[in-house]
């Protein structure tokens, strides 16, 4: 009997696996090309040929397989082997892909919890990794050998939906800075910046980034826009000198660029003395417009 | 004589001055309407209507005149009162903006120190204010009652030039959050996500961001992008499925599209291997390409 089993042995699912080995566990893998599980024998893991003897290894089978709907037919598969078990499906469904694997997990006699690993494959079982849980409480607990293996656990309560919601602002702030790195270190390239200044200037702009994030969220959250004392008709000015200082080191396309013409479009329909959220509104206007145009209005 | 005289008492100059003032120093201001300048003597400021009186009036003088040929007006016309004196420009000019202004004040026999405040104007003064400052080394250090009073500074050192690239850096990254924050907080509030819950997810998302950023930018810079245990193709993936749930809730043009086309073409051209910095790569051809047709290939 293994402690846990782990299906799927991709980048995600090998790396979880030496992470749970490192801590000491039991790990029981299966992956459909079966090589990739058996490549894993030499670190300790114990490599199944039949998924079926695989789920039934372990009290806890974690789904790291890429793809909602190839778990959901994974799971169908061995639904008689679930009951008793806990499952983790780690491929961050959306609120209709949950569902219906909930469904089918629990009508097997299983408890259900849906995760998603915030980090890249190698930072799992490094400390680096926020894991985000959500499900049956009884069945988060009975987890607990996994997530004290790998760390950063935080249990968001039994809406399992909550995970691909928090994983979607997760990874929108991810992309943003990392367009905001691709952008400004090409910009800094083209100045001959060292990278080592490079590195001092974005520690001291993320440095208040939390706060940053937080005001613009209230003002969204609430809908109001009211006077401000950095207005948008300020940032225009910034937005339209910084855009160009892109454009002339060969950066004509950048995010600065885009923000630009959406101030311009703020101030030009008098939103000029508005805080900067102001624009999500016209975000939205536009994108009702497109929905209904799309036939589609659910925002 | 004052300690400090600040030109310009705009939303920003109005607030520096208030914040020196607090600190316990005499400080003088100008304004080009004077309404503007007097209405700070109820906090202790000695305004002046002269514009070379309140030049002579203090050994550091402080321009926060917007736009960089306004400041440069301001001080040919009072260059005979600059000698012995530190000017501090904080519109924060490209480097041939502040080459000509520079010249202009050492020609005066005044020290010239470049700045720019890293904050909204109601920081200043609160400690939540990075200042970076670049100039003659003995002239900064002629600022020290103004840098002490203000906090957050940033020396660095003698090209004044570096003051801009870095404040393009910082305001990069500064948009990328609010953008980022402006989309996500509209796709929560459109899924019905508290605000509490949203900063959360945001505070996890932001926890780790300075390791992503050092990475990606070690890679635009060394222009190396070669296999990655989190290719491309992965991120295409997570982009077009991210995207889409933007467009489900009704943005239908987020930072997420924009990152999608470009994995997207990225892919299409045989990266799908490769790390995602490699759309900067991908970014300077088009660029170079477009500059090429413009005639100012400087990148």
């Amino acid at each position: 009997m293994s402690d846990v089993t782990v299906v799927g042995t991709g980048a995600m699912g090998s790396r979880l696996a030496t992470a749970l080995l490192d801590a000491g566990l039991d790990v029981a893998v299966w992956n459909r090309t079966p090589e990739r599980a058996f490549a894993l024998r030499e670190y300790g893991a114990t490599p199944h040929e039949s998924l079926s003897e695989a789920t039934g290894a372990s009290p806890v089978v974690v789904l790291t397989i890429p793809g909602y709907d190839a778990g959901h037919s994974v799971l169908s598969s061995v639904s008689p082997e679930l009951r008793g078990r806990v499952v983790v499906q780690s491929a961050c469904g959306t609120p209709d892909d949950v569902a219906g694997t909930e469904r089918l997990v629990e009508s097997a006699g299983a408890g259900y919890v849906e995760a998603v690993f915030l980090c890249y494959p190698e930072e799992l079982g490094t400390g680096a990794c926020n894991i985000l849980y959500a499900g049956d409480e009884s069945a988060f607990r009975r987890l607990s050998a996994v997530t004290e293996a790998l760390g950063g656990a935080t249990y968001l309560g039994g809406d399992t939906t909550l995970v691909n919601t928090y994983y979607a602002l997760a990874i929108t702030f991810y992309y943003a800075v990392v367009n905001g790195t691709i952008e400004s270190a090409s910009l800094a390239r083209s100045r001959g910046l060292p990278l080592a200044a490079f590195n001092h200037a974005v520690r001291l702009a993320l440095g208040n980034i939390d706060a940053v994030a937080t005001d613009v969220a209230a003002h969204v959250h609430a809908g109001e826009h009211g006077d401000s004392l950095s207005p948008l008709s300020i940032h225009h000015e910034t937005l339209e000198s910084t855009a160009q200082l892109y454009t002339d080191h060969g950066i004509p396309d950048s995010l600065l660029h885009t923000m630009r013409d959406r101030a311009h479009a703020g101030v030009a329909n008098g939103h000029g003395h508005s805080h900067i959220s102001v624009l999500s509104e016209q975000r939205t206007d536009g994108a009702q417009a497109a929905a209904r145009g799309a036939g589609e209005g659910d925002s």
